[in-house]
């Protein structure tokens, strides 16, 4: 990157000194054109620092997420969002597969039994279910969800949730088998196992809090892939701490990174089960990180040239909000 | 099943006191006519203590897999083993996937990054890549090794392949699109992922050693959910240490409870990862358990009426080896 940016004449300055007015990043921006951040570890770019950037023109996101992002100022001032859609969306599936397995079948607990040199089976196979039988749910059947439900098909689940503004188009659901379930409290009711796979927004704020958990059945799993501030961490622990649901998983938190004493790190249900968090990671392994570098590139290259941006790429534009391709199926 | 057995007028003894001639094992097996084991914590049936059982008729495996019986002599003193077939197939077929994905993605690091009060993502996801694109085969693709290549099918892996005596029958490799590779280091050298799914027996004795492993990719991944003996112990633990493979997981130990100084308790590679082990769990999930108890009462109910067991789950019977099912697709 550093090398094909010099070879346009630009000049490439990256930083994680981000925090606080005489940080390198509240430092260069005052200068830059253009503005590179990732949603892991993201940098905020509030109106106040935007007050600050007078040539800033475009904020690309290298990855998917641009909520790090004040979409209504970048819209006040005509810079451009874009972020590199449809990267990721593979990569957190399979996060998401993976830690509904890991809830259900007990997977932590297991392994520390081994590390710390113990083997008392029935201890941890008391906790240890099939996903084969179980109700799965995912709101949101966007490209995430969707992809999850389609790698949930052979595991022959009782029965394919979801919870969505709108149905899956027939074939693409005929794929899957899912049933929509509109109301969401009567979807969370029904489902053993429920994911997250939507944007977060005003509508998905603070979605899963004390009030809604009391619809969760009993020992639910419940797994968080797409936006910390979804799921009230309070809550969550405390659900968990008690038991009323069997665990919690996922990648993403509601401030990255995550402080010391986040609830999410050390929360443990009964025989130290249903903690199966991770850093912001699920769509950041080395082959997302190729597609996003080549996707970046492309939406610079594309506003060096002026030419246009692939639409789905494009957050806002010209002081308005793009049509956003999500929830746009397959 | 201890009131369903007092009914019938039998004694029902239960120990797990088992180590030694004073043991409860050894003082009442003298005695037994029926013998329950599970696979998990096996009660080892040797050749010594059938010699001390003179009433001894029937051993019934709770679960699937009776190495831990001595089944030539079990046929010379024309003693029956029989096993819950296919009891267990969905439950380990699912800890495959489940441990697939936690390795390739490197999910331990990760979560121990959290509970231990950290953030650096880089770290972490230096090692961490998707399922999509890679190349996964299976040892063995009989009913567990056939579950689990199903339910990688909507994973997008570059190809499943698969090692066994023959071809899956065509409609069953329609359903998954594999290729068997008929030669073992030819097999080895083509996965990225390899997952063991075979039956321990001569021919699979110690078959991954240090020198099959000189034929397996640099960096790739090892899956046994099968026999522990399978896997030379020493060998895989200097694998996943020098980086030589990226990491080793599974639920099986050549011996079970596996000795607190097992190379496979603490084994890592670099950056930590690699490990990704379980006590011998996997089918031994609740539900599980639930169609061990119900299967070993069949065996049971039939054994006492004088009717013929399902001939799929008679391991020994009337001195001779039974046909057995293994290899049996679906």
């Amino acid at each position: 990157m550093r090398d094909w940016l010099k070879s346009l004449g630009h000049e490439y300055i990256v930083t994680d000194d981000k925090e606080g007015p005489s940080s390198e990043f509240q430092k260069h921006i005052k200068d830059a054109d253009v503005l590179i951040s990732t949603p892991f570890h993201p940098t905020y770019l509030t109106k106040e620092i935007m007050d600050t950037a007078k040539n800033l023109k475009i904020a690309v996101t290298a990855g998917v997420g641009s909520d790090h992002v004040d979409l209504n100022a970048a819209n006040e001032r005509k810079i451009t969002v874009a972020e590199v859609t449809g990267s990721n969306v593979v990569s957190v599936a399979e996060h998401v597969v993976m830690t509904i397995l890991t809830l259900v079948r007990n997977y932590q607990p297991s392994h520390e039994m081994i590390t710390s040199g113990n083997w008392q089976v029935s201890n941890v196979a008391r906790d240890c279910f099939d996903l084969e039988g179980k109700v799965v749910g995912t709101i949101g059947a966007g490209r995430i969800g969707y992809r999850v439900l389609q790698r949930l098909k052979p595991f022959d689940c009782k029965e394919l949730l979801y919870y969505d503004y709108a149905e899956l188009p027939a074939e693409a659901n005929k794929a899957v088998g899912a049933r929509r379930v509109e109301d969401l409290n009567e979807f969370l009711s029904q489902c053993d196992v429920i994911t997250v796979n939507a944007p977060l927004h005003e509508g998905t704020r603070n979605l899963i809090n004390k009030d809604t958990l009391k619809h969760v059945k009993k020992g639910a799993w419940i797994v968080n892939t797409a936006r910390g501030a979804i799921c009230n961490a309070e809550d969550i622990a405390a659900a968990v701490q008690s038991g009323q649901i069997s665990g919690y998983g996922g990648d993403v938190w509601n401030v990255q990174p995550a402080p010391k004493d986040h609830p999410w790190r050390d929360m443990q249900g009964p025989r130290g089960r249903g903690n199966n968090m991770t850093p912001h990671m699920s769509g950041t392994s080395l082959d997302a990180q190729a597609r996003y570098a080549a996707g970046t590139k492309e939406i610079l290259d594309n506003f060096f040239h002026g030419k246009p941006q692939t639409p789905a790429n494009v957050i806002v534009e010209n002081g308005q909000y793009a049509t956003k391709a999500y929830g746009q199926r397959k």
